[in-house]
């Protein structure tokens, strides 16, 4: 039973572009201890570890689940790393979840990081992502995760009428956001004309409408309440943990702006769940491009068919209906990849419970909703979790 | 529960060096669908995939679970990746066992794959593997693999009494027991004197002493009895799946030469199946180098402390007590890294139900061990499995 399954605390190191020599190991031990803290537990508490990290090629560290137990004085727990593309920090979640669900572990530490590969020139790294699509087609075009995005963002716009001046507002929004959180990447006081004056990447992307690639990392403690210090105040859980895989290569999807098999890990969520997406009062939503937020959300069903007129309305900001991404996303907080989807974790969970470090929503709602993908929506994974 | 998990079935695509230009796509889907067979399950039965590969280095594919579940017509499932070092394979499989455990998932598939990686040379590959050790120690220094195991073993005969005739009867050994196997890299007739005259690689090991690199894949599928057709033989099921961790750096382990992650991988493993070593009935070991093989059943404890006096007398022989590496081991049945554990699952699971491919034993025992790790016994994963 997953909603045995409690989020005990955690933490994140800063997303940035780190300039004083450290590694991912000193922002790995960072967010470690920080969890520790603020779950009140000790090391030797921990009987589990579950790693994110993208690639070897951005680590430059085969098997980093067992340097970093070590690296982080867990020398002796159970331990494995969990890859998903973008995903991988929420399909690490996810395997925590499952490892104390099904009683294997206690207390698991799950643990993303990933460094920003800035020892790699950017049209290497632009190549190196190439091969998170299909590395033999898509791969070898030399096209890049900015194109594809793009390609499926025209799409979307054509279907649905969505314009350049909905994806700046998500793109200012989610900076907005960013400004009220201490270990964001990017807090920018920006306009809507700054982003559509911004330099074209690949139309209708332009520079402001991009994530950035962050060094960071962030940590999260999962266990059974039963296994935790008294709390009184109670504790998030969680209510459905599931992901879905879709076609690899845009070009075989029935419609390349929509994304099916998020959809697919939405509806198997909230049937997990048992709610259904007006329950949803909070998102974390992977906004990896601004357009891609807005197609996130239609596929998540967040505004009952109508996501284009909702995010006119305001439904998605802070004082909405369901407010996205006050973290900032990945537009503002940032973006080490492996590090991605459990900071959206536990910003929902921190939210849940109050306790925010940014930017709280008012009156905090009983189920938030965490959305994260690899590739373009192609390995999609989505958790709801229950305030206590 | 884990108890509640059983082995529905498994194949392997044959493991060796490819030279007819398929790839590790081609391999994996052959895998899956002789798992497909053996299970009696179709594609639309399974609702999760587990995928284990060791570095994107070698696979050039990063988030490999969703181009494969795709390649393999899973569109829609679950998916991850799994990965640490050498151990990838088998804590795959420990992540569907959770899966399946938790309730998360009804039918996992657990994909292990790996190409030999021929597009690199001989000297990179060494170099890659120095970074699955401390990437910033051990692989800098331009130390190999072998050598580091060396290292470990030349403390390991100093402590113990151990021979290079001990390690050359066990390259020997496991090579014949791989002659009985269709899907063998290395099905060799070889004799004592051969090992110990082939060329030093870093001593005391010699060519014939070290398992290959192999191209191979291999899949299992993971359920709940209940979810399963029926079968009035019956299942081999799990009864424990661990790890632990041991520090990295070989020179800061209180003896280089003991294997203690995994002997407290294997002590907790007897304790959550609720048996001891003497229960263990056959095992399927990692012998990375033959000599690894011997401080392996050293630390699972196999032989009552007598580890060196039990192999010279034959009891991890076919004919012995507690057989081991009936399909070859890695020395014999090669090693696709990602595709090595959920080999040496699939053997010892078919062994308990008594329809092993290879050399079958001949009286099935209740329990088998499977062991395996990544590192120098830093990454250590073990498994016990009961027969039907």
């Amino acid at each position: 039973m997953i909603s045995n399954v409690s989020f005990a605390g955690g933490a994140m190191a800063p997303f940035n572009r780190r300039k004083d020599g450290s590694s991912f190991r000193d922002w790995a031990r960072a967010a470690v201890q920080g969890a520790l803290d603020d779950a009140n537990l000790e090391v030797s508490d921990i009987d589990a570890l579950v790693v994110a990290s993208e690639s070897d090629f951005f680590t430059m560290q085969l098997n980093p689940a067992a340097l970093l137990a070590d690296e982080c004085g867990l020398v002796g727990v159970a331990a494995k790393r969990v890859e998903g593309g973008g995903a991988s920090g929420h399909l690490a979640v996810h395997a925590g979840v499952a490892e104390v669900a099904s009683g294997m572990a206690r207390r698991v530490l799950v643990l993303g990081v990933e460094p920003s590969a800035s020892h790699l020139k950017g049209t290497d790294v632009g190549a190196l992502y190439g091969l998170s699509f299909d590395a033999w087609t898509d791969g070898m075009t030399g096209i890049d995760s900015t194109s594809l995005y793009a390609l499926s963002a025209q799409a979307f716009m054509a279907r649905t009428g969505a314009t350049v001046a909905d994806f700046a507002r998500i793109a200012v929004r989610n900076r907005a956001h960013a400004c009220a959180n201490a270990n964001a990447h990017l807090p920018l006081d920006i306009s809507l004309d700054e982003v559509t004056a911004s330099p074209v990447v690949a139309s209708p992307y332009r520079r402001l409408d991009c994530s950035p690639l962050s060094d960071g990392a962030a940590a999260i403690i999962l266990a059974r309440t039963s296994d935790l210090p008294a709390r009184p105040q109670g504790r998030a859980r969680f209510r459905a943990a599931v992901s879905a895989v879709d076609t690899v290569r845009l070009g075989e999807r029935s419609d390349p702006g929509f994304f099916a098999g998020k959809q697919r890990a939405a509806q198997r969520a909230y049937a997990a769940a048992g709610v259904t997406a007006a329950d949803i009062g909070m998102a974390e939503v992977y906004d990896s491009y601004s357009g891609a937020q807005l197609q996130s959300l239609e596929a998540l069903g967040l505004a009952n068919g109508q996501t284009i007129a909702a995010e006119r309305e305001d439904v998605f900001s802070a004082q909405g209906a369901v407010p996205v991404n006050l973290s900032g996303g990945l537009l503002g907080q940032g973006a080490p990849v492996g590090a991605t989807g459990v900071a959206q974790v536990l910003s929902a969970a921190l939210q849940l419970e109050g306790r925010y470090f940014g930017q709280q929503v008012a009156n905090a709602p009983r189920f938030a909703l965490v959305d994260t993908h690899g590739g373009i929506a192609t390995l999609n994974a989505v958790s709801i979790l229950e305030a206590p």
